[in-house]
């Protein structure tokens, strides 16, 4: 068990703090499970308390033995409830608490209606998007977990051809898969900044039809899934010889996580199809060319939907008809879907240490899904793929 | 692929009325998952209007065409962005709208904060506990489906013991069980009403010492986890012999899932690890007689404790020391912590068609956890189980 170091955390709070005193604010609590890992270490039933001067205090409820274990913060006090914080906060002598911030994009209404009682007269305001802007570019630390997250990944994918057999089901090839991810060193299905995406956990195997069919989630891929409950990912469809066959796995090593994403066929695809895939490696090449230091998110979404446009799948781009989404890539760390995004609107300027997912994939209805993934680190020159540099089509 | 019939839909949508008509509600947005899937029978993006007399009208933004197949409610609307809420209102001709509750324990504070900017003349309040009072009594279309779930879980129990080799680790037999579970035809992990659980996908697989160690969730069992992120469930350890396995499983048929627990050993345990296995089916067999329509649900968790002292494991009882739970005993249906709760200040009244899981559970520090856990249905006599009745201890 790898626990994150304490020079780590340190910068990691500074950078809160930055943000803190820039707005004026005097704190911030921070309990979102991915935000406390990110912040002390721990995810551990804690609220963390981040003033915006002066050191943090992790008050932990369950199990405060493995919070003091597990994060390497200076200061960790035991909670029976949470309404203790207040009386707490004053034994510590933190009296300034006039103006806090806590994750409002994922926090309960009923939960942060709780801490509005229990501090009557501190104003509270959302700082989830700060929050997860500071956690965007990631450290040498960080990204060394990344790195190994993306040799595991290459593990799962090296491991998935043989899998791949005609009459097989996708839900049975994805399950299948998952125990070769736990098994490769993979700690399981991704952490997602959703409050309601329901209960997954599948790698997405989508074979012929599959590929096209659409849900609820705003990712190119959706997929029958298994019922109208869990109406997402693999289902009982039977793999077919000739169809595509679209793996999007995650891969996690200590709480980072890389994306990736593989098109195989049991023999050949129709040449339209190998045409389709093809384009959709052209415009990853192009986009590899963009991941450097300074370029415009939206830019690079603007260039692979014209790219898109200009090989004749503009229909087909990261869906098909109202169903398309607008987006090419994504920030990824501890959270499939951290900053930046790669969409129209969304102006961030890439940074060297980012990690982002680039996903060009062309959605044909009846017919399925082609496409490629891979997780990049942004670097002064070029991008360094985390992720299997090597992606030919992975024909069984 | 089974859907939700219309008049099973049109029944609960009646009782939501009625909880709306009394409190003097206009209606309500219904849109967190469970609650989503419950009343209008789709998971896609959607959000579900039920005013408190007329028809309901389910507008939903991704996969419209799904959600027409899935759902057979009358009145499904395409809706582009919610921000056309109000006007996609205006137009149906809905114009009650000034007091409408919400799914606050669920719903984000940034999200509700939305709602109330698109309709600033509405009162929101919050309407979590009656959604889930309304859940709690199931019908015999879902019971059946319970019934179902039970017998895929007696299928992934008796392949279970096959699993379990000294030497292999929790986590590959817990991912091997998943896989068994996906072959039995299980839909995968169980849907939980908790903001903040984070990413868990593994059955409960914990041996020997394993069992003892406490996590932050709010039930008896926690396990060392795969890494700080993955703090909860199986681990790298290796199974031993003689030492108590305590396996806990879900199982999931169309949205419905059971609960059940049961304790293995390669080889037999120590006599005074038996002695308490033991002691916790006692309190199994007294509490099944107390599951009857009219009993007090604080009262059947005060007998579990006072059982549990007098058989001299008070200290052990559903977690040990700081870590002790104070319930036994769970709703269950499309979610795994369901109405009502078997703990103190909880005096639901027990009815026919409630279903329940009974888990009494000893913790021995350093040794592990022995205890069992079924589901049951409540009927006007004697519960029935919906788990495998016969719980002998595993001995492999």
């Amino acid at each position: 068990m790898e626990y994150t170091p304490k020079e780590e955390l340190d910068k990691r709070v500074v950078r809160l703090q930055e943000y803190l005193l820039e707005k004026g604010l005097s704190a911030s609590f921070i309990i979102q499970k991915a935000d406390l890992f990110y912040f002390s270490g721990t995810t551990q039933s804690s609220v963390l308390f981040v003033p915006a001067q002066g050191s943090p205090v992790l008050f932990t409820r369950k199990s405060y033995k493995r919070a003091c274990k597990e994060s390497s913060l200076d200061n960790i006090m035991p909670l029976n409830s949470n309404r203790e914080l207040p009386d707490l906060l004053r034994d510590q002598e933190i009296t300034h608490i006039d103006r806090i911030g806590m994750e409002f994009d994922s926090i309960p209404t009923t939960v942060s209606g709780f801490y509005q009682r229990i501090f009557p007269s501190t104003a509270f305001s959302d700082i989830s998007k700060a929050v997860r802007d500071v956690r965007t570019v990631k450290s040498h630390y960080e990204i060394e977990l990344m790195r190994e997250a993306g040799r595991i990944s290459d593990d799962i994918l090296r491991e998935a051809k043989s899998e791949l057999k005609p009459g097989r089901t996708e839900v049975e090839i994805a399950s299948h898969l998952l125990t070769i991810a736990y098994m490769a060193g993979s700690e399981g299905p991704a952490m997602i900044r959703d409050w309601n995406r329901g209960a997954f956990t599948l790698p997405m195997v989508l074979s012929g039809e599959s590929g096209a069919i659409a849900s609820f989630t705003d990712g190119p891929l959706g997929g029958a899934g298994i019922s109208s409950l869990v109406s997402f990912g693999p289902s009982g469809k039977r793999i077919k010889e000739h169809e595509p066959i679209v793996i999007d796995i995650g891969a996690t090593y200590n709480g980072y996580q890389v994306d990736v994403t593989r098109t195989f066929s049991v023999g050949e695809m129709s040449s339209s199809l190998m045409d389709a895939y093809e384009a959709t490696l052209k415009i990853q090449e192009r986009l590899i060319k963009e991941l450097v230091p300074g370029k415009k998110c939206s830019g690079i979404y603007r260039i692979a939907e014209e790219m898109a446009m200009d090989l004749g799948y503009v229909e087909n781009f990261m869906g098909y008809g109202e169903n398309r989404v607008r987006f090419v890539g994504h920030g990824i760390g501890i959270e499939m879907n951290e900053f930046p995004v790669f969409a129209g609107g969304f102006d961030t300027l890439l940074e060297e240490g980012m990690t982002v997912a680039i996903e060009p994939k062309f959605i044909f209805p009846g017919l399925g899904a082609v496409g490629v993934e891979n997780t990049w680190l942004i670097k002064s020159d070029r991008p360094e793929p985390l992720t299997m540099a090597d992606e030919a089509l992975g024909i069984v």
